[in-house]
């Protein structure tokens, strides 16, 4: 291949080596930015034309021939051809191909490497969106079940060991808190990211006078980025949005990791309906949940991408590096993840089927109460350490006779711990207990009915904030609308 | 060891196996949270007692008490016994030996699950608001150096090939806006995890009469937790601060990167003070940046942390789990080491001295200027396509010849590019070339300076929402003040 | 502090930055190293007499030094100073302080390059024969479990569903397979990293006419490392063990969920023995799995040291620089929490109390042994697929009716199936079902005890490889035998 | 989709989940494995056949049936369905589609959870007996371009300072140790994972009379696995490759590093052809070294990938979990990536051009020969320290003075040292000082050639045992050969 054919070839004699090609070439997985690419373009022409820089006739050139494009993109049709090596190269050709030399002007002014650091922050913000409002729809989801389900007494775990009741409400909520922490780490990218690097040329600016408020304007962008060197070069934004991916998958982990125990045969506090299981080639009996364990397994590919980028960061000099191709890939996948397995999620999590028998049956044996007597001594002024021991001595003597504390009964209890015969029956009765642990927090079942009701009033208040990321910019609009 | 002797040991009747004690205990490292220990219990029992549920006698007893051990962990003396596990059990059972009875009561309606999370909460507080001030502090030194330098051209670099040139302060500010970034990111972290969790219990919050509100604002939260499960499981922010300070390590191993390579006798750039390098055992000329390959290396143990976190939490079930226990060592080594790094960077990058003749010599050689030519073309209306081809082939022309654009001539040039000579005059000095990169973000020297000055102005108003981080809570006051 | 308290000091004129000797020093885990570096020193100063670069009686002095140095360390009562750096100043120094001039000497031909790179290679030597040792013990009390509950029939799970029938024996023999793979690992190193990096130098070797074999010999390698800039700069081997020990602890995190599993009420397959389990401080009746969650949790601190060394190890150029000090920590993190680990659950797995009640319940509700049907159809010639669908269909319609195969009876099976009925009845018994998994790898519990004695056969030849690698060298035996 | 769709769906009624369907197909990455599927397969059947459990007619349709499915996809002409979700039935679907009835006997004694094991071990021995041969390629090339220039001075660098001299050739020699441990360490895993998992099963093998040895030997492994619950869950060799793959990559950064360093400006030490860079899209005199930094920055994915990997397994139950699907990815990304990067460095490493003036230039500025007077004066008796600090402080003295070895002379320099003047002049003479380092792995140009020689007679050995691992199986000669 002569230099010509390389859009940076006008100084070289010698062809590239095929596998330059192979590893330079990133359409593959970038053409996944061809949107934004279009987009930054004809902001980029927009505000060239506007100061100067490109006539009128070329600006309507530039603006069709990019949307026809978009066009071609949209049909499927458009030839991507690893040898332009990037969605930039490939656009730029294409439209040369299509328009002839204006083509040759829209780069004026502008590098790649200003360009792709655009792409990719629209790319992500449009991403982010999606998966603001996927967080959102679990959280609805999640308060949904628990409203229904906020006086379903089950066992809390610590240790996995049952521990004290809460109820099925009170635990959905808790995944909802972790849920909402994710959501509001997604805003807190979306906002720090709101900065346009178009206009960093490759590192320093350029010497012709173009207007760099005026394209943020166009994209939609608060501001400028400040400082050419670190437009080009910085990718904070991409290890932000893995690492809240990363720490948003081990939320959904743990969520699978319950889904598989509580569809166990042992545990049975779960159905989880046929269309989300699938079957074994061997074993006829099964339907195995494996989107619990896909949604609990693929934390593992999201952290590695944070990983991945993290080292490939790790001692680059300023400012743009080819090592920061290797960007894309990761943060691709990383939220494509996280999207899908919210979609899913919010499916799964409305047509689960909640086994009251089973949950009742684990409540009713064990010691589940202890600590609830407990407390009732230090009602009665035990200091809580001579209380927790006398109670401790008492299930540990209870355990050896093969005794309950329904079974030895609440009289005999009371006889034995010095306490009114009513302290005792209120503290060994489960819906009792629940409705006794009444402050802030709790799983009384009013208040996880109340908590439910609450985190629907704040949602209305989040969705608001998503929409407002979802506007298209004016270039986005002149692009789609002829 | 009788079941007597550990606080939770009353229904036992055997002896701990000697391993177990000695991967159960943590106190070797948790006690680094005994101020914030101590802090919670001071809040926790003056809320007992306004609740009914402590009496003033009892209450005086135990904050006395407290102060006693605050006094003896200051000094030094303090007995840490590695078989009382961690740092409460440590307090709760001094407290006993100091004061006897009353110290029993202290744990009503607390289990250490909720305790070790408050504790936490409240060490993380201090230590990142530490950090943000250490990243404000180098902020303000690259700013002030940026000012000191804002003239001095330097080559910029892409692929560490010279690119286009750009000043010392440009370069040093480019620097800033990342770890402006960071700051920003601490400051979110700070804010999202203002919550108290005490009185979240083991799990279930306690059917004790307590007022969670109260014990906020005590210690200066803003509210309770919402969730008991939650509260007692949530580790969130310790993933999202190591996330941010793998981050910031990656920042700063790129600026240590960068000094390895300027202190280098290839490029003579800057000359590191004899007080931040070290010698070699062997070679007697050395003279090492050993602290530039410290800070960029040590990102490795904090992403390393950060991993071992994020492995450590996946598939998790609610609510807490001894796996937390975990949590942290990476944690307090993470916020150590950028801690270090930065007071570190502050004094090292205000110490450099940059070597004006080796950078001036480095902007002379090569064809640093090409682009400024291209511009030149297409200010003349040539597309830039074209623009970019002709000078690809002219430096290509040259270099073979063994000539510059300097040994040419601007006569000569402009001849050849059909040019004015004004145009070429101007295109290859560098010291206009800057100067002509005169748009937002750009190097030209007057804009460096203004950014630094804006620098300055901003970090006021960071000054001020970081000390809102460093007031004392009234339980701290109380604690501290007799 | 003036140049020459530092050994490096000659070209100082000024004293070191505070924080650049708190991040220098690494005396506070190297340490850790300082038997392996008398024994070094050992060695060296032995081959360096006999190439006639020391006088006898300088050799006599400095090993009389040595020796008395290592009684210090071993009584606990050495001065370790942070100011002399690391673990080789510190000796050196105190050396000098002992025995005069003669220490000057011991240096000749040395650096700290080629002395660290000695000093982790005795010292990994050391440890993982150890972890070698821990793993062969548990192989051996898992085969001895296995031998003593070689036909406890089991559930065997897939998806976490029950599956088919196993026994205890062939599932803890499973484990006891990834384990023999973890110890030829560590083999695998021992035998890479068994090269002699001493004479390396700084980077260049010596012009000094030192012997490397002598020295190899000495201390118990197999030769000396061939290239000295590879000596001074490979860490291979310890990514390599602690790439092992992240998949050894992974192997362990597995055994640690199960033995969560089935602790839990739920499961109740095994008791853990009270020695093994701790408290709650706040509710009495608990009796938590505390190790096995511990287990599980600190793969992420050994996942997490080994992306700490590539990361940290990440495009380093030749030959040693200070980032590879970051090297050490990690490294003996890892490889004590694996020893610990190891040694924990020996004790464990061998004081478990297997539940056979709770075994064979979970046996008898579902349809273990729809596999089974399957293959008695498929014997009787029908093709496998459509027997699996007749088998899945049958199940689904049984499930329906809230009947098992057990409720149905063999004879009505075989009627609805077309089997003759002494094939169901085999089919549908648990014990004649492990007994007709009769090939190599499978359950059949005689298969499983004779797996179990061909482990403890296989364990004979691993002791004798592991403690060839325990001999001490000649250089250990100087130093320990006046 | 109802039930009989699904291979598994016998037992279904209500249809799958659109995001299930989409989440749980893997043929878009396993068809990579549809060769392995093949060859296991026809092994399988064989077996089975000869063990009386197929007919000979139907062994022949099967065997003409994958023999037609291997001819289509060679030819791109299969029709990959996602939802027939994976390679394993899409082969066995089509099969039916081509075969009818005697298809469904195929999976007879077999599940996907055996099959799959054996299809990732049967591609992963030829990939890594790919990667080894690339890796052999390497060290020979690097061996190649040591031996021409053993004898070419350059200077060597610790903490990216001049140190002392070495050549190029031992610099080169010293990455080649290096990938000589990467080969070694493929090797082991190729030698640790010869063994097959077929006859599995699901997890606890099969009731049906098939001969396990028989296949193994059949497809070319030493032996069956032992357990059949651990041959379902192992993932150790994928961990073992891909943690080999991450360090062999970190190896390759290291070189990435030095090629972006010696190709600028600044060092100069090398031109990489054009072949190997590419321009820039904005600056025309740019030609980067694309290949160099992508090389560097690709270990980042390499690491990501089996970070991902470690957390996927982590904390997982016995026996096959869905979760293991996500095993596949990150391995053939790994392998992959790894084995492009090596054959590109083969072709880069032997095309690069070494610029001797620049090698020249860069070892007579500087102190360079300091420890080699060190030595001098040892040799004349000095202890080592105080020869060190002689030296140290000579250095000092004229680098204050603007002063060299050079230019003070070697007459006034052996004055000042009491040295006879023979000692000095060829201490301070870089050609002599490197033929002085005569030692084992010292940078002597006769023991670099020599070594360079010892390489290659080490690589014929390689060459054997890497082709015993690219032996056809019978199993394939059988697909292969009608």
């Amino acid at each position: 291949m002569a230099g010509g054919d390389r859009l940076w070839g006008g100084g070289y004699d010698e062809a590239t080596h095929p596998l330059v090609q192979r590893l330079n070439a990133s359409v593959h997985f970038d053409s996944e930015l061809a949107r934004e690419d279009l987009i930054g373009s004809v902001a980029h022409a927009t505000m060239l034309h506007e100061q100067g820089l490109l006539s009128q006739a070329d600006l309507g050139a530039i603006i069709d021939g990019l949307r026809a494009i978009a066009a071609d993109i949209e049909a499927g049709s458009f030839d991507w051809q690893v040898e332009r090596e990037d969605v930039h190269m490939n656009i730029e050709a294409a439209l040369r191909d299509r328009i002839g030399e204006p083509a040759g002007r829209l780069h004026t002014a502008r590098s790649r490497n200003d360009q792709v650091a655009l792409d990719e922050r629209l790319w992500m913000r449009r991403r982010l969106a999606d998966i603001a409002a996927g967080l959102l729809a679990l959280i609805e989801t999640l308060a949904e079940q628990a409203a229904l389900h906020h006086d379903w007494a089950m066992c809390g775990y610590t240790h996995l060991q049952r521990a004290q009741p809460v109820t099925v409400g009170h635990h959905l909520l808790a995944h909802g808190e972790g849920l909402e922490r994710d959501l509001d780490r997604v805003l807190d990218v979306l906002a720090r990211m709101d900065v346009c690097p178009l206009g960093a040329g490759a590192l320093a600016g350029t010497t012709l006078a173009i207007d760099r408020d005026r394209v943020a304007t166009l994209l939609g962008f608060s501001r400028p980025a400040r400082n050419s060197l670190d437009a080009v070069s910085d990718r904070d934004h991409l290890v932000e949005a893995m690492a809240a991916a990363a720490l948003g998958m081990t939320h959904l982990s743990r969520i699978g990791e319950e889904l598989c125990l509580w569809s166990s045969a042992e545990f049975g506090y779960v159905r989880i309906p046929d269309a989300f299981t699938t079957g074994s080639s061997l074993m006829p009996q099964k339907k195995n949940p494996d989107m619990a364990e896909l949604i609990r397994g693929k934390v593992g590919r999201v952290t590695g991408d944070l990983v991945s980028l993290l080292v490939t960061l790790k001692g680059l000099p300023m400012a743009y590096n080819k090592d920061l191709q290797e960007d894309k890939e990761p943060l691709i996948d990383a939220l494509a993840t996280w999207s899908d397995c919210l979609a899913l999620l919010v499916d799964m999590m409305a047509a689960l089927k909640w086994q009251r028998a089973a949950l009742s049956e684990a409540l009713d044996a064990g010691f589940l109460l202890a600590t609830d007597l407990v407390d009732a001594l230090v009602s009665h002024d035990l200091p809580f350490r001579q209380a927790h021991e006398k109670i401790a001595a008492l299930v540990a003597d209870l355990a050896k006779q093969g005794q309950t504390f329904e079974s030895l009964g609440a009289d005999a209890l009371a006889a034995r711990l010095g306490l009114p015969v009513a302290a005792v029956t209120a503290a060994i009765d489960v819906d009792i207990a629940l409705r006794r642990r009444d402050i802030i927090g709790a799983p009384h079942p009013d208040r996880v009915a109340a908590e439910a009701a609450a985190v629907r009033l704040r949602t209305k208040a989040y969705e608001e904030r998503i929409s407002a990321h979802r506007q298209p910019s004016q270039a986005e609009t002149i692009l789609l609308n002829k």
